[in-house]
């Protein structure tokens, strides 16, 4: 029987395993700012969620959007749809017997450029930060899913 | 070569594979809940959607948000926000060789925590029912990316 | 200890790869799709984004939602919520050890289906078009589901 534990002992999937882990824990953190920011401003979508600041009317006035609210979940959401491809590429990619110096490099880049993106997302910085950020990443994703592809078809 | 197939021998990864299907498909379900009060309530957002409910101007007035439908949205978006850090950092951890009795905690609670919000979220129930079962899952991730990267960083 | 390389070795797991490569790439399509239209018809909604085309209220007049740069984010967010089962539930499906024919065409079908989806939706073709894609991509998801469950479920 194949022992699982010889898993974690190949390094790139080692590496792999520590900068998904990361970058995922980075994202679960867009959640607490989002309930921080509706917390500190008394911004909510939900009529139950404000029941405790006053009884009806009085409550309902709470029901409304914040524009810190929405920059803080459309970071979570562009994090969403670059981390998703991120982990499926990069797992397949990882277990596809990569160089470890050019396959932690990718992995570096991508986790640095989505810590950078969240920063320039929620400063905000001026563009073109975001942009880069947004893009570093998505050719690093990019260029893994084309070394997998190139070494890998299998239709 | 590798029999694939002994993989799935594993304990750990087997039910790791269980818990992670069936949290999926309690959140496909959500694509269902949508469709069902989209239809059942006459509210779309594409043209194309209810071309079917009359012509011109007579099928515009179908073009609405309702109440309803925002919050089943609302539950199928947190709902990927939280079973997509649990998809990655949960396969990463059943392949670090975790206890057999730990692991499966960590599953049943996150995948009852998950459960019980989407059932808190849709009734509606008074907070801080829907809270609660958001801090368990986060938790119960949170703890196994704790357990990974103290046992197997590697950066 | 085990040679990951192997894995790459099993055939179900290569052509996973390459569908799951492939689909995911075609989502990572739709962040270049909406900065298409944003750019094209000036419609952003971060000030900073917009910062370059005027000054002060000058440049708010783009802060501003559209039609098409909406339709392509709703396809985004539904290639979110399908794929990402997709990947989950066919990684574990393609590890179980199933037919290699039966594997290729679950994931052929669920490809074909979600591109589909997307130029039904982008176009936009009229109805059942659009619906049809959408639960062929489900049925397929919800099969390997069933596939994986009745064969190892360990809970």
């Amino acid at each position: 029987m194949v022992n699982l534990s010889h898993l974690m002992e190949n390094e790139v999937f080692m590496a792999f395993a520590s900068y998904a882990t990361i970058v995922l824990s980075k994202m679960m953190f867009m959640s607490i700012a989002t309930a921080f920011y509706r917390l500190t401003r008394k911004v909510f979508v939900n009529p139950e969620d404000c029941a405790g600041f006053g009884k009806g009317e009085n409550a309902k006035k709470y029901l409304r959007t914040d524009d810190r609210v929405e920059r803080v979940r459309r970071a979570h959401l562009n994090d969403l749809e670059n981390i998703v491809p991120f982990l499926g590429i990069g797992l397949l990619y990882s277990l596809s017997g990569p160089d470890l110096s050019t396959a932690i490099l990718h992995f570096r880049l991508f986790v640095g450029a989505r810590i950078y993106h969240t920063i320039a997302y929620l400063t905000p910085l001026p563009q073109p930060n975001r942009a880069l950020a947004f893009f570093i990443g998505y050719g690093v994703t990019l260029s893994m899913a084309y070394r997998l592809l190139k070494s890998k078809l299998y239709l």
